[in-house]
């Protein structure tokens, strides 16, 4: 419909309707307001209930509020995500439908069910410590219409209770490895399997672990290859990329 | 075959050709050792002509020699990353067929062809300085079969460049963004798209760039998301990354 | 007036009003306590209402009363940074007219109204959590007298709002840049224009940001020329080095 | 005349010789190809002889001569930053009037004598050790147009020598600083003067200094306000962020 | 009975009571499952009360309560690490025979009495503000059936404390050091004997001490060999490491 | 009379009054528990009235209490450091002659008073944020028995301040510099003087200050030599080095 | 002896050969000279062959000659660590015996055989890289007398070539771990086995590794107890370490 | 002679040989440029010979030695530290008399004999490595007069060797202690005495010292009070600081 915006114009020139220039002032500065070439989104191409999402962390709940009631207006589905319980009070009011994940501190607002892709993401998390980033993982990559398995607590301390689980790794197209402290798992994992691994760093440890830079340099630096890594605690981001992958797998699927 | 290896060995129990202590002890620590189940490369399945690999930093040209000697009794292509230009002279006595990639480091003995991949990989770089990676990240993932584009020079200090090839990027499954000095190519590209990035930070800048650290938390801290990291001048590592996605997405393509 | 004090000296000398030894005495150490060399004040020069400044943070309330009960004796303008909603409530028993910028934790009280420069500054801000930083350079630029515009919400992860307004760029004199997460936005914005860019790294982020730094190292590495930092979360600072930049526009305007 | 293709196009339409399909196709991807909007080049449009530069560093002598030969087909000056003598050797073949500044370690090709602004930069800098990025400061803004004088070993270890040259600093319009060690000189020149301070720390220095580090903390954390920082070492950054507020200012004279 | 399992799966086929097919589909995943092989645990096998342990921080209480509920329902002690006051109240209601030690944070049910040792293990601590940290580590020991004596305020600021107990360090055949601010009291033990030295850096101190940066990087740089370092204010891992070595020499007075 | 001991000792050997075993055996540990040799308290020795110091921070109020009781019952003088409000509360039950100095976070406890140095000291400081520091190293040298000048809010921000007062620095035979922020006030002091210089950086600052690290290296790096630093935050350190140095001085000018 | 000499000096004074005052001078300063508390030697006592140790780094080549003459006058082994081959061609000169490890960098000088311990170590390595330290290490241990297997290339990248090797973990008494890259080794070798694993991280990797430190970081932070430390590439700090516990061992088989 | 010169103006005024506008001109800047405020130098007032300081590092041959001839033409002693043996070769040229201490790298040109202080310097290190810096400093002392004691290798490795020479430490007034690796000695060194002592990092080390980062950390957040540290490697700034506090003491033996 761009396009179609230009092809009126030029038309409109064709037919001596608008002089030359006039639409040379329309087109110059428009390519960039209005081509909405910037991410041309499979997603939405692809899937109905792709939500729109909101990072709560730095904005005032006032400020929340204000966003979420512009986007109620259209029928997304609607993610905020690092939202405290406070901040669930306050959009319940305006979302009664509104649901509040506590330990992924997300709040999830579905007006349209989304249909599960075929290709399968496993969320592998090291300690219960780290449930939180893992369930953020998880529940945004369900939000975005991934089909998620979870495999929790196979931590490299007990190395036996990952490898007693390897179906769960043979079985899944993209694995989300979700690790504090060392963060060795991301390694192990990626050892095992030859399919992207996205590694998240937690911020769950203590003394030299500085807030998750010992698990993210160990992601960084893994010597098994195949680990794409993103922020400490950022599982937000990982389940995002990994749909990137999967919006790509499923396209490739009807594609051929 | 190892399948096999256990299959033989339990029908010997069953024809009491074999004691069931003497199976046992057989049995005992086999799994770890035979069964391979590390590493179930789809890769090799999908595809004839995917390589060894032998990272050279760090050995010595008799060790990195004596591995290739091992590696060329088969009949893999072999790719041999941060080699020296020494090396290659040493290798080439060895292997006369080697060819070697100077500004990306590369040593490549290809025994067989490797069909291209339908699926694509754009690499895309800042500056000439960032070449030696890119190129590392490019060839790489071309001897591991896979499709690669190449847009070079686009860094977001002349944004222009970059937003007038977007048909390279609209035309890929998956993107390797090299970027050194403050990195920030990484969080354009993926502010343009929605499929999956691969951030390279390399190590291309002085001061308070820290050898790559600069770069590094750039990309980490994308205000876009569908980035994955790898390490500093990693570009390897992002080939491999980005082989084990384009795999999947071959495979979903055959399943449907 | 200071010239004027060794002038009357001097001429007591030459009176014989005074002798030399006690003229010596007087003269030792006065040039440093009276001269007042330092910050001979283009500003206060050149405008009046060029508010006094008081950095709040780390005074207790009572000092910074103090301070203000001082300053309100005089004729200046009053601008307070780093100012908490409850230092405000105290301020304002003593200024009545003192009026608080929540965001921007700024205190002002304005008793001469400053004439807008002919210059402008452009203060450009990546998301809405880096407001209130880019508020407290904005508002504080035109407490100083300086003409502003805003454009906020332009962070790179959707390039086409910031390309989409390029005019604001072109018509600015200077431009301010307030970016956190990865703080991109410096590069990009320096990539499209040809005048002084200030760059301020917020602290807005979490994990491998480290507090700003992520940012900070984008700015000082930035691939694009012509970019002055300063420190993380300094919206004060930025708009005083643009005060220091637009004061020489406006003299060389008057100089021709 | 990106405007003028524009019109021709439009006119094509108007005139039945293009078909609004084939304008469409045309336009669809040519604003950023072609409408040249980044980086509307001031510096150009105002003056004459403003070089074109090249940055030597991470390129082969081989890449730098290539580009080198492109710019020489065209009449503009061209510099060369962080250029090695050997460089410069192979260079001189090539570009025969080319001249070699060693401290600074920069190449100048002049083919057009630059006129120099009215407004005047002083570059001061710390101790003898701090002179190659003085210079590089000093002569790249010499090679831009700008009227520079320079104003060395003035460090605060003997605040005497810059205090007896106060004249220095309420002549100039913009400043630089280069100062290693503690940094300490950009303070204490902001906090004389009243007007833009260019801060740029060196990696002269050892052990805690970290390479530079130390000067750069220094920089941004100054308690005296009106202080842009640039990258360590980084003389050419500074004097590209001083020549666009100088251009700025010869703009201004000219408009009033 | 893992083997044991194996066995009867072998007597089953042997006996052709089971297909050779099926019998190999157990076998499969078998070993990393059953086989129990990690943590073949020798303080188990040689000593009664050993403890099961739980690392409270970043656990909910109610997690906390899940675990050790399970816990409770077999015979073994349970230690409960970095355990608040409010954690223990909540604890004793379903342990009632729990005890607090609130200086080392640790929660200890103890349900049968564990032999001690007959190697000794010493503690040794700086200055009163490491006591945390030094009771963590002496009764975890304690709690893992280790004889423990305590040498505390012993800090190297003055060292006639230290070189007046030389009986203690004598008498050990383990020695955990414990020390915050410039942790120089590991060095100094560690060169007054020739026996295991574990050392444990704290987070005591201010400014440059970073946390426990400080006293980790001396504990690592030890001029005095026989020095192993754990995580900052890591009491637990400190007395795990001894108990490791503890028990082997328990194991070794019996073997001979 | 630790000597005394010694010699009854071995007068009893030669009076026959204790076998040689014996005297062997009380010998033997004897040098390191009894004779004292540690900290030869000049301090003591020189002047009456010198303080028991207690390093509060980190120790629980019942252990400052303990500890305290038992050094009321000898005559010192007591100088407890970083003590908060609440501390002092219940100290003054026990000693309620006790004086709590708030900004400076000391309490103390004078018995007897101490007589003042010839020797001068100077504290000099940079902003009224300082203050906090600058306190505590004053007091502190105070209660040390040292005679203490100050000369505060005079950062290189508005260097006139320093210069002039120059007498100051003229008459004290011992500086202490109190610098937050950039910390430049230590460099150029020590520029001005030509006697001992002891810098403490403070944490007050924002940003890439990292809590005092970016005045912590300023100091560090000074290009003025005669500069020792302790840290961050420690005035009672520099006060303490101070006094070393001073009670010198005191000993010289008796000693001539 | 030193108990001799006192004995001897009592018996002086008892005898009257000496007076008391001449006495008390002697002992004085006697207990730290000549008692010789310091280091108990355990292994010297335990153990003939127990070499004497060098460590060449930052000495020059005419110190470590000096140094090793004087010890080639008695009788012990030598061990010099850190040596280049030119320092051992120098070496051989005097020492015509020595033997040179080169990957190791170890020279060895033995004139007595030092029996094996009945206790082992084993040496684990994650890659070939490692080489250097895991031999610095291994080496050490044997010359210290230490039983010592070698387990090495067995990496998390392909963890069964590990798990198909329990055997060596089982066996051994103490295990050393070398890694570099991501260190993550020392994790599930710790997650295996119940004894004491001592972890060197090594310098080998490039970009985010920071020479070490990510490794380092890993270790320190293992989500597997039971982990001791040492600096990055000490691999004889290691094998130290490693000899005070075995000598334990040795010494409680002896007592019981 | 500065007060003269304004004496003499004075007077001109005064008797009419000068305007006073004439004087107003000259008095302007005078004082910063003429009145030697800065650096009273106590040193030269006390003592004849006190040298001139060249820093090397970082000066080109040719710059040094145009500095040296300049000073040369006075009778000054000069003391150039970090020269290279290059370096003196050089200098050799222009002062015969030069000579050079490799290891310290200094060169010293004495052409007055210097005096020694009464008070008594010393120079206490830890290892062999640490030679260097401890002659830097004791050489540079005893080149500004100082009277200087050595003290080597009684690093706290083999604590007795430090008790062992006690009488050292308690004949001192000022103890310089240089100490690389983890640098405890500082802290052991402080806590033995009651008297200045500077704190000498040393780069000595390898891996997590980070170029002497551990040890300068230790110094810092030392238990022993006392300690004023100076930056890595800094043998001369050492020295110096020495020096400014020994001639207070010379000064106060004099005033009594």
């Amino acid at each position: 419909m761009n396009k179609h915006a230009i092809q009126q114009l030029l038309t409109k020139v064709k037919n001596n309707e608008l002089s030359v220039e006039a639409a040379l002032n329309e087109l110059k500065d428009l390519p960039f307001k209005d081509l909405g070439f910037a991410k041309v989104d499979n997603h939405r191409d692809l899937r109905n209930g792709f939500p729109e999402v909101i990072y709560c962390a730095g904005k005032t709940a006032s400020e929340v509020e204000a966003i979420m009631t512009e986007m109620l207006k259209q029928d997304n589905n609607i993610l905020a995500t690092r939202a405290s319980k406070e901040l669930y009070q306050q959009v319940k009011k305006i979302a009664p439908t509104a649901v509040y994940y506590e330990r992924a501190r997300l709040i999830m607002i579905e007006k349209e069910v989304i249909a599960k892709t075929k290709s399968k993401l496993l969320v592998v998390s090291g300690g219960t410590s780290d449930l939180a980033v893992a369930e953020e993982a998880a529940l945004t990559a369900s939000a975005l219409g991934i089909k998620v398995e979870r495999l929790y607590d196979v931590g490299v301390a007990g190395i036996h209770r990952l490898l007693g689980n390897l179906d769960y790794l043979n079985e899944a197209n993209v694995i989300i490895t979700v690790a504090g402290m060392e963060g060795a798992l991301a390694s192990v994992v990626a050892g095992l399997v030859d399919k992207p691994v996205i590694a998240v760093p937690t911020s769950v440890g203590y003394g030299s672990n500085f807030g998750g830079l010992a698990a993210l340099l160990t992601m960084l630096n893994s010597c098994a290859s195949g680990i794409g890594v993103v922020n400490i605690d950022n599982g937000f981001g990982a389940a995002y990329l990994a749909s990137t992958i999967i919006l790509q797998l499923e396209k490739a699927r009807k594609e051929g």
